[in-house]
């Protein structure tokens, strides 16, 4: 029987990762390993200075629910390698409550889950919503995931490859298979003093998307209503850039 | 005069930072934004639940020293948006005390702060030894480090990209210009009891070389005694498999 490995960044309690489940339960084993409580944008943190934890939380039938008290990277490694006799054959973290497109990518626990299982070599992907609302209607999403799930258990993905999936908000016009897109947050801290008098900064800010008009990307597939498939990997090299900093003659001297 | 912004993974006492900062102090206003312990493996993990502090911890003319409670990645973002009132011009993370070579870049706190700064378009460099002693002998790696700072400062990077530096230990032959090993941690949990009759689980490992006979990589440049220079980018996409995935035909169907 197959066993589908579940996390999320939210915690185990939110409601994208429980109303997944539910809605998979019947695919195979489902174990799930998620936070104990939020730990949203904490990318592919793991915890190395300090011990982990982790507790049985719910079990009936084929599902079995674990909650840990590391990141979502964690969550993986504990799964894979403490509570998992193998390899799962699937991993899938979400539904997240918020989006991952274009360079929320880089900072999200949900994708930092998926991209820990793709250097572990199991077929992975990150599920979100692109809305932070604790109680969204996940029905639409949850519907696609189903899907696409089934899609990549039969077909599996390219070797070092995970998925980068993200969903609107309301109806679904369909799916896409598109590129990150360029952008970043045009950030400020809040400054406030706490009871004691102390200061303290609260970060915020708003999304620039550096290519609005592009068609080919994830923001610009969400924002024409379809959900968002980008495949990504763990080779962070700019190949290009290998050859143009070549022209330097840095290279290979004795410096 | 130029601002150079000094982070780093391992804390603002860490011997890796202070040589380093001691070596550059009169290449411009030198602001040194560090964690105020250590905060290995964050990647780039940022703050977003709770709110960040900062204080000031030194200053001697061209040189102030700042800490601060969050990851390197928040510390960058505080530097930028708190502390500095312009964008620097160059972002230096390091010297780590230990390899960020391999697959070790996408956890690490040293290249997650690297790659922030490459987010926000500046000139960005995270400086690593593959010596996890807290007391290495940094000497070689700061005048190597000395002369590529320079090099940046110069020529600049191109947009987009950042570099991910190692140094071998001992005697350094060169530097060259690579990409990024493929490889993984084999990994495993030491398991425990506490003196409270609780288990943990803490994560240890070792590191499988996929490639081990490659020269044109980081892993293979440090094993003949160079440095290695991998430019980076945050642009997680794999467009061959963007192609690869459209034969699926799932692509813009009504799911």
């Amino acid at each position: 029987m197959r066993t589908i490995l579940v996390t999320n960044d939210d915690g185990i309690t939110a409601k994208g990762l429980n109303c997944l489940v539910e809605a998979i339960k019947d695919l195979g084993n489902i174990v799930v390993v998620a936070p104990d409580g939020p730990r949203s944008a904490q990318s592919k943190a793991i915890t190395v200075t300090t011990p982990l934890r982790y507790w049985k939380q719910y079990t009936n039938g084929n599902l079995t629910m674990y909650r840990c008290n590391g990141t979502p990277c964690d969550c993986v490694k504990i799964g894979m390698y403490s509570i998992l006799d193998r390899k799962p054959d699937l991993l899938v973290a979400g539904i997240n409550h918020g989006t991952n497109s274009s360079i929320n990518v880089i900072y999200s626990g949900t994708m930092g889950a998926a991209l820990e299982g793709c250097a572990e070599g199991i077929p992975s992907m990150g599920l979100s919503l692109c809305s932070y609302d604790q109680n969204a209607d996940m029905t639409e999403a949850v519907r696609h995931s189903v899907k696409l799930i089934k899609k990549v258990l039969d077909e599996g993905l390219p070797t070092g490859i995970c998925l980068n999936v993200n969903f609107p908000v309301g109806e679904i016009k369909g799916a896409k298979i598109v590129r990150q897109s360029r952008g970043r947050w045009q950030e400020r801290f809040v400054e406030g003093t706490d009871p004691a008098g102390n200061k303290y900064y609260w970060l915020t800010g708003t999304f620039n998307n550096f290519e609005p008009d592009a068609e080919d990307t994830d923001e610009g597939t969400l924002k024409a209503g379809y959900a968002s498939i980008v495949p990504c990997h763990i080779d962070l090299t700019h190949y290009q850039s290998v050859e143009t900093l070549k022209s330097w003659n840095y290279d290979s001297q004795k410096v």
